[in-house]
C-alpha cells in the first residue's frame, strides 16, 4: 500500500489518494449522494477493517463528508439549509441522541491565529445550559428535554505549556459528560477544499492531526467517553503544496529537499481568512444548537 | 463584633471597617512600612485565630497589600519598582521558593468584560515553561533551575457551564502542580483604593470575591494544594457606593431599598479602564516572571 | 425652567425630569404608542422651539425612543421583532428613503471598554457595499438598487491623537457621503432604561454624550450632511446614581461633595455587559441592514 | 532588464533577483555593514535614476534593511538593541528631526487576519501625544521639546468600503500632520526572509504592495506630505513559493498554470504567527516611541 506523502485531515482525499496510487481499497466502503436540491454533497466513509485503517492511514470508524459550494457566500438562507444538514448528520453519529445526555464541547486551536480559531469561535455562539439546569432545572427552559451543554477552550500548548489532552482528561474526571464533540480547524491537501468542506466523524481527533498538529489523541480509548469530531479545513500545509505541484513533474531535486525544509511548519491560506472563520463559525454554531435541540419544533 | 453590611475583597478595608465600628480586633496582626524611597505602602495583616476570621469576615492567613499611587501612570522605570515589590511579596508566600517547583497560574475572570479581564491578561503574558521542560529538558533554558511553569484560563460559568473550581480540579489531577497562583479582578469598597492597591494572600479565592462572585472557592483545602491569590480591585460593587455614600446621613427608607434591588448586578469603574487593565496585566506579569525566575541574575 | 443636575443622553428621561419639576412643556411634542402586539413602547419626542430645547437640554429635531423590555432575551423572533422596528423608524428619518444614496455608518467608542463597544460592534456586522458597488456595479447584486454603505470606526481620542470629529470631517471631504448614521452607546439616568432602550433622533451626536462624553458635535452644521444617531444606554453615570438615590432624602452635605468628587470619570454597568453588547450589535446591526436594504424582499 | 514574475515587496529580495538574472545594475547604490556587534545586518539601497527604478521596480529613493536574526527570540536586552537601530535609521530619514513635528502614524493591514495585523499592532502601543499637547501644552510632559504624535487604524477596504488612501488623504487634510510615518506587513519572496527583516523607506506605500495588496498608493505625490513606510515581511505569496520551487527545474507545463490559478489570493505563513506579531509589534512600537522623543534621555 502507498504510504503518505501528503499530508491530510481528510479522510476524502486520503482516499482519493489511494485510488489514484492503487484503484483497490478492501475495508473501507462509501456511499455518495446529494442533499439539499444538490447543494451539498455527501460522502460517507465508513473504515471498517484494520487493513482498511492502514490503506487509508485513518482509525477504523465513520467519516462524513459535507461539500458545500457556496459555503462562504453571505446567503443566509442557504447556510440555514447547511446548519440543518451538519445537525442531522451529527445527530446520526450521537448515541442514543433521543434522550438527555450531557455533552462537552471542545473548541480545539489558537484563538490569536486566524486559520486556526474556528474551534474557540464556535464554542463562543454555542446555547450552554449546564449551569442553568444545575441551577434552575427544567424551569429554566420551554422544553420538557434538555441536553446539558458545557463547552471548553483549552488553548494550545504553547500558551498554556499543557497539552489539551490533559485539560480534557481532567475536565472529564471532574464533570463527567456523555458525550464529547470537538471542534477543531484541518489542513488539506488541495486547495480547493479548503473552506467548503465539512467532515464530522465518531474517532475523535489524532496525533498530528488539525492545523496545531495535535500531539495527544482524544479519542474513546483516551478519555473514556465517545468522541465526535467536526472539521473545516483552512489551510493547506506549505510542504504539500510544493510537493503535490511538482509531483507530475516527476523529478527528484536535492534543491528540493532544501525548498521543503523551508516549508516547514508554515501553511498555506486566504486572504480573507476571517470573515471565512466568522461565517463558518456562526454556520457550525446553529448547527450544534439544532442537534442538540430536543424541542419538537428546533432552534 | 459587626457584620459586613458592606462589599470588599480587600482585607484592608475590611480591616478599616472593624476599626471604624469597633476598635479592638484580637486574632489579627497589622504591620506597615514603606517601601521603593516610600512610594509603595505595605500593610501585612495576618489572621491569626478564628475570632479574628470571623470578625474580618476573611479565613486564618496572610493578606499583604501593596498600595502604589503611581501604578497607572506610564513611568516604566516606576512600574518595574512595582513588580520587584510584587515579586518579592509573592516569593515569601512560596512554599520552598528556592527549590524546583510546577507552578499552575490561574487567570480568572472573564476576557470579555474589560474590567474583569486582568486574569486572562496576566496569563497571557507569562514566560511558560512546562512544555518546553519536558520536551527539552534544561537545555531550552540558561538557567540551571527553571521552575515549570503552566497557565490556564478557564473561562466565566456563563460561558462554559462549568464552575471554575471544577475546571481547575480535573486540571490540578492530571497536571499535579505543586502550588497554583491565580489571578484576579476584586471588587473594593471605594473608589479610592481602585487600580493601586494589589492584594497578595496565601489563603486562595473565596466564594463570592472578585469581580465575578466566585461561586466555588478555589484553596488548599479544595483544590489539595497551596493557592495564593493575587488581586488587584478594578470595580465597586454599585449597591456598596450607595450604602457608603447615604452612610453618614444616618437615615433609614424604604424608597433606598428600591433604590439598592436596581444596583442589584451593576458595579462602578472608571472610563479608562482598558489602558489601566494593560498596564496592570503587564505589572503583574512581569512581577510573577520575575518571581518564578530561579537564575541569578534576575529577568 | 429647571437646569440639569443629572446626566442623560436620553430624551425621554430628560422629559421625565422636566415634568417632575414642571409639568409643563411647551415647545415640545410627545406621542406615545405600542408595535409589535404591545411588546415595544414607542415614544416620540419633537422639540421644536429654542425654549422647548433650552427646556430639554437638546436641540431641536426629532427623537424616537422604542422602549422593548426583552432585548437583552435570547429570543431570536423577539429580535427581529426589534430590528423590523428600528429599521422602520430609521427610514422615516432618513431624507429620499427610496432613492439610491451613500451612506456612512459611523462605530463610535471604544472597542477596548465593553460597555463603550456597541458602536464598532455594529459596524463590524454590517453590510457594507460600496466597495463592491464602485468595482463591479450593481452586477455584485441581485437588486437593482442598491445604497453605497461605507462604515467606520474612528476610535477614541485617547488612542488617536485626534478628536473623532476632525476624523469624519476628513472622510467626508474625500468620499462625499450622503447621509451619516451615527451608532454610539449612550448613558442613562437610571438603571432601569440600561440595554432595552433604543434612541433615535436626526439631531447627530451633542458634545458631552455618549459613555465617551464626546468633546465635538457631529451634525449637519458641524459636517454638512444630515446626521441619524442611534443610541442604546448600557450605563449610569455614577454621580447621577449617587444624587438621585439620595435626592428625595432632601438634605445637603459637604461629605457629599467628597463623595460625588470620587465618582468622577465612573460608570455603573451590568456584570453581563458583553453578552448584552454582543446581543444589542446583532440587533442593531440587522435593523441598519434592513433598512438600507432597497430590495422588493427585504434582509 | 528581466521583469517580476515574482512578488516581493522588499526591496533586499528585488535588488538579489536583478543581480542572479543581470549582475549590472545602474542607478542602484547599494551599501552594506553590520550593527550591534555584528547581531544587525544593514543594506542601504538607494535608487537614483529612472532606469535603476525600472529595473528594480521600485521607486526612486531610500531602502533601508535590517536583518536581525534572532527577532523572534525572547530575549529582551536584544530586542532593544534593534529598537534602537531601527529608531536611528528612522531619525535618519525624517525631515528635520530635531525640530518639533506633528506625525500622523498609520497602521495599515487588518486586525482580524493575524498576519496582517502587524500595523494595528505597532499603534496600539504607541504613546500618542498630540490631544495632550492641545489639552494642556508642554506641562504635560517633562521634555522641552515634544513631537506632536497621533496615530489612526484605518481598517481594510474589505470592511470599510473605502480605500484606505480616501481615509488618510481626509484626515491629513483636517489635522494637517508634517510628516506620516505608515506600518505594514509585507510579504517576502523566500520564507527564509521572514519575520527577521525590517524595512524602512522614504517611498511610501506603492499600489499592489502588504499582505493586503493595497490598491492605492501613499506617497508625498498622493498625500501631499512625506511619507516614511516602515514594514515587516510575514508571508510569502502561494504562487510565488511554487513558481521559485520549480524555477530551477527549468521545466514550462500547462498544468503548472491551474495549480498557479488555485494559488490566487492564498499566502504562506508560519504557524506560530500570533507570538511572531506581538513580539514585533512592541519591537516596532519601542523603536517608533524612541525615535520620536526629542528628550535627553531617550525613552
Amino acid at each position: 500500500m502507498p504510504h503518505f506523502p501528503i499530508r491530510t485531515d481528510l479522510a476524502l482525499e486520503a482516499r482519493e489518494f489511494i485510488e489514484e496510487a492503487n484503484g483497490e481499497m478492501r475495508g473501507v466502503i462509501v456511499d455518495t449522494y446529494s442533499e439539499a436540491s444538490d447543494t451539498i454533497q455527501v460522502t460517507h466513509v465508513q473504515i471498517t477493517t484494520k487493513n482498511g485503517a492502514k490503506a487509508m492511514g485513518k482509525p477504523i470508524g465513520t467519516y462524513i463528508t459535507l461539500e458545500a459550494d457556496n459555503l462562504t457566500e453571505p446567503d443566509d438562507g442557504y447556510h440555514r439549509e447547511v446548519s440543518l444538514s451538519i445537525a442531522r448528520h451529527l445527530q446520526s453519529l450521537l448515541p442514543d441522541s433521543e434522550k438527555e445526555q450531557s455533552i462537552l464541547v471542545v473548541g480545539l486551536g489558537n484563538r490569536d491565529v486566524t486559520a486556526d480559531a474556528l474551534g474557540p469561535c464556535v464554542v463562543d455562539n454555542l446555547n450552554i445550559t449546564r449551569h442553568m439546569l444545575r441551577q434552575f432545572g427544567h424551569a429554566a427552559y420551554d422544553c420538557k428535554k434538555v441536553h446539558e451543554i458545557s463547552g471548553i477552550v483549552p488553548g494550545v500548548m504553547g500558551k498554556t505549556g499543557m497539552e489539551t489532552a490533559e485539560i480534557i482528561r481532567g475536565i472529564v474526571s471532574t464533570t463527567n459528560p456523555d458525550i464529547i464533540v470537538v471542534i477543531d480547524a484541518l489542513a488539506a491537501r488541495s486547495t480547493r477544499r479548503l473552506t467548503r468542506t465539512i467532515q464530522i466523524t465518531n474517532t475523535g481527533i489524532q496525533p498530528g492531526s488539525g492545523v496545531g498538529n495535535h500531539r495527544d489523541s482524544l479519542t474513546e480509548e483516551s478519555l473514556g467517553v465517545p468522541v465526535i469530531a467536526i472539521g473545516i479545513p483552512t489551510v493547506v500545509d506549505a510542504a504539500t503544496i510544493v510537493k503535490d505541484a511538482i509531483s507530475h513533474l516527476r523529478q527528484e531535486d536535492d534543491e528540493m529537499q532544501n525548498i521543503l525544509y523551508d516549508m516547514n511548519n508554515m501553511y498555506v491560506t486566504a486572504k480573507d481568512i476571517d470573515s471565512t472563520i466568522k461565517r463558518l463559525g456562526y454556520t457550525l454554531s446553529e448547527a450544534l444548537n439544532i442537534a442538540f435541540s430536543l424541542c419538537n419544533e428546533s432552534d
